[in-house]
C-alpha cells in the first residue's frame, strides 16, 4: 500500500448469529474481510493493508436483547475505505454482508473526520421550526391524494389543508409524473393554492412535492419545484438511492427542507435478524442523507413496526452525530386524529404528525384540519 | 379523474400470509389500495379512480411452494400508475408494501406498452458475446482487488488477468474513489494495461471500472471511464439506485456493457417471506435497469443463496420480456477453479464465471487464468 492512512476509524455495530461465541467470532472475523478486501486473508501479504484496511473486530458479546444465539459485534474500518462518499460508506457498512444470513446493522459510530464530508439536514429540527414559526409544538402534515385526482383537484385539497392550519403538505409518495397530474402542472397549481391560503391566513404552510424520479431528473425536478414556489421536497431514497437525497440537501441553490418517505425501504427493516435497524436506517442514515423529517409507519397502524422499533427510530433522529443536525420523526401510516394525544405522549413535541386519509372522513376538510391544529395547541 | 387510461395493466405476483384464505384475501385487497391510492377506499367516490387506478386482485391461491399459510396473489395495476419511470414502477410494485410483514414480490408481468419505455440491456447475451468474440462458451471474469492496492498494482494485476485470457476484468465493488487508487488514475492505468495485453494476445478482454458513486457523479465517471479506455462498467444499483444503472445503459454516448453487483441488495432477498424474489430482483428488474450481466453469490459459497434461488435467478435473466434482451447470470462469491465444471452443469454455457481471490492461490496468475480459460474451452 502506497497511500498513508490517517488512523481514523469508524465503527459499525452488527448483530449476527452464533450459535455459540466461537462461531460468532468466526463470522465476525469473516465480516471484517468481506466488507473490505474481500480476498483470502492469507493471500494478503502487505502489512499496511492487513493492519489498516482489514476491518477490525473491536468487541463481541452476547446480544443484549436476550435473543438466544445472537451476538453483538463492533467492527471498525479505516475512514479512508469509505472514500468520503455515502455510496461507498454504505458499501463498507453493509454491501456484501447484506447477503449474509442473519447479519443486521444496528448502529454506526462515525468520527468527526468522516462526518466532515457530510452536511446532513440543511434545517434540522430547529431550522424547520424557524421556517414554520412553530417554536415548540408538534408540526402538522398531510398528503395530497388519492392518485388519480387531477392537478386542479389536488390543488383544491392543498388549499384547504393550508387554510386549516397545517404546516406541511406533501405530495403522496405515489404522485410522480403521471398523466393524472403531471409534475410541473401539479406543482405549479398546488404551490399557488398554498400561497393563496397563506395570504389569507397569514400562515407559513409549505408544499413539498415529490421529486423522486429518474436518476437524471431528481435535481432538475427539485429546482423546477423551487421556481414554481414549492416550500420543500419529498424524496423516497429507497427509490432514488440515498445519495440522491443527500445531493438535494447539499444543493445551496435549492435550500429547501426535505421529508424522506420509506417506500421500498421496508425490506431493510422488516426482518429482525437481517437488514438495518430502524435506528440506523431511518435515523442515522436518513440524517446523513439530509432528511429534515423522516416519514415512517407508526406502530398500531397497518404496518409491521413495533412500539420499540418506533422509539428506537425516533432516538436515531436525534442521536449525537457531530455536525449533523437532528431530524424530526414523522410517524404516519394510517394515523387518525383520535391518536394525536397518544402519539404526543409517545414522541413528545419534537415530532411531525402526518395524517392522510383520516382527515377526509368529516364533511368539512378545513374544519377537520383546524381540529388537528387545536389538538396540538391545547 | 380527468385523464384517460389506456386500459393496459401490468401484473405483480406476490406471496403473502393468511393464515387462511379469507385473511389472505383481506390482505391482498388492502394491498391493492396500499400500492395505489393509499387512501380509505370508502372515501374514494370517483368511479374512474375506483375502476382504473385501484389495484385489482386477479387471482389468489395457496402458494405452490408448500409453505403452510402462504398465498399467491396476482394484482394488476394500470400502466399509467407507473408513469413510464422505473422509480415509480418500483413504487407501485413494492413501495409501501415492502413495509408490510410477510409480503414478497415473486414476479412481474409487464405488457408491451409499459416495456416500450425501457431499453433494457444494451448488449444482452448475444451482444456481449459478439463484443468478446465468444459465440458460445461461458465467459470468464475476475475482479481487481484487494482494496488498498495502488493503481499501479491493480493495473499490473489487470494486465496479467488479461494475458491469461479472461474476457472481463472488473474493479472490485469496493474500489470507489479512495486515496489508495483514485478513480481517474486507476481507470487510466488499468485500461492501458488491458489494452497492452490485448495487443500482445490479440484478445478482446474488457476492463469494467466501478462507477458506483455520488448521485451527480455516476454518469460523469462513466463517461470519463470511456474516454480513458474502459470497455464496460460495474454498477452496484443497491448503492446508486436502480435507475442510475438504467440511465447508464440508455446513454447512447456511452454505449458500454454493464455488470451489476448486488452490494446492499441482500436485504431484499435474504428473508424468504419478505422482500423481492431472486427471479424478480436480479433477473427481471436487473434487466429492466440495463444490466448485461448480473453478479450474485452462487450457492455453496459464503452467502445465503440456495441452489433453487440461483436457478430461479438465472431463469429471471432470460425470462421473456418483449423488447428486453436477456442478461448473463454471473455467479460469484467465493467461487473456485475446481467448481467450474459443477457450475457449468448447473448454469449451462450462457453464464459469466466470476472467480476472484481463488485465482491468486497459485504462484503464476497468468498460468492460473489460462487454466481457467482451458477449463471452459475443453
Amino acid at each position: 500500500m502506497e497511500a498513508r492512512l490517517s488512523g481514523e476509524r469508524f465503527r459499525v455495530s452488527y448483530t449476527l448469529p452464533g450459535p455459540d461465541l466461537a462461531q460468532a467470532e468466526a463470522r465476525a472475523r469473516a465480516l471484517c474481510i468481506e466488507q473490505t478486501v474481500e480476498f483470502p486473508a492469507d493471500l494478503v501479504g502487505d502489512p499496511d493493508i492487513r493492519e489498516g484496511v482489514f476491518g477490525k473486530l473491536e468487541s463481541l458479546v452476547p446480544a443484549g436483547d436476550g435473543r438466544e444465539g445472537r451476538f453483538s459485534a463492533v467492527v471498525s474500518y479505516a475512514s479512508e475505505c469509505a472514500g468520503r462518499e455515502l455510496t461507498q460508506l454504505l458499501n463498507v457498512v453493509f454491501g456484501n454482508s447484506s447477503l449474509l444470513p442473519g447479519v443486521r446493522v444496528e448502529r454506526l459510530d462515525l468520527p468527526p473526520g468522516l462526518l466532515a464530508g457530510f452536511s446532513g439536514p440543511r434545517f434540522g429540527r430547529a431550522g424547520l421550526r424557524e421556517l414554520l414559526a412553530a417554536p415548540s409544538r408538534p408540526l402538522l402534515c398531510s398528503a395530497l391524494k388519492p392518485m388519480g385526482l387531477s392537478s386542479r383537484e389536488l390543488a383544491e385539497l392543498a388549499g384547504k389543508l393550508a387554510l386549516g392550519g397545517l404546516d406541511l403538505i406533501k405530495d403522496d409518495h405515489g404522485l410522480a409524473d403521471q398523466l393524472f397530474s403531471p409534475f410541473t402542472e401539479r406543482v405549479a397549481r398546488c404551490a399557488a393554492a398554498v400561497a393563496e391560503a397563506n395570504a389569507r391566513t397569514g400562515g407559513r404552510c409549505r408544499y413539498l412535492p415529490n421529486v423522486s424520479g429518474p436518476a437524471g431528473q431528481v435535481q432538475e425536478r427539485a429546482r423546477r419545484a423551487r421556481e414554481l414556489g414549492a416550500g420543500g421536497l419529498l424524496v423516497s431514497p429507497g427509490l432514488t438511492g440515498l445519495d440522491a437525497m443527500r445531493a438535494l440537501a447539499a444543493d445551496d441553490e435549492l435550500g429547501l427542507p426535505i421529508l424522506s418517505h420509506p417506500a421500498l425501504q421496508g425490506s431493510f427493516v422488516v426482518s429482525p435478524c437481517s437488514g438495518i435497524s430502524h435506528f440506523a436506517l431511518f435515523g442515522q442514515l436518513g440524517r446523513l442523507a439530509g432528511a429534515d423529517g423522516v416519514v415512517f409507519p407508526h406502530a398500531g397502524g397497518r404496518f409491521a413496526f413495533s412500539p420499540e422499533d418506533c422509539r428506537s427510530l425516533a432516538a436515531g433522529t436525534a442521536a449525537p452525530m457531530p455536525g449533523i443536525r437532528p431530524a424530526f420523526p414523522a410517524p404516519a401510516g394510517g394515523m387518525t386524529l383520535e391518536r394525536v394525544a397518544e402519539l404526543r405522549s409517545f414522541y413528545g413535541d419534537d415530532v411531525i404528525f402526518l395524517i392522510g386519509g383520516d382527515l377526509h372522513r368529516g364533511p368539512d376538510l378545513v374544519a377537520t384540519c383546524q381540529r388537528f391544529r387545536e389538538a396540538v395547541e391545547g
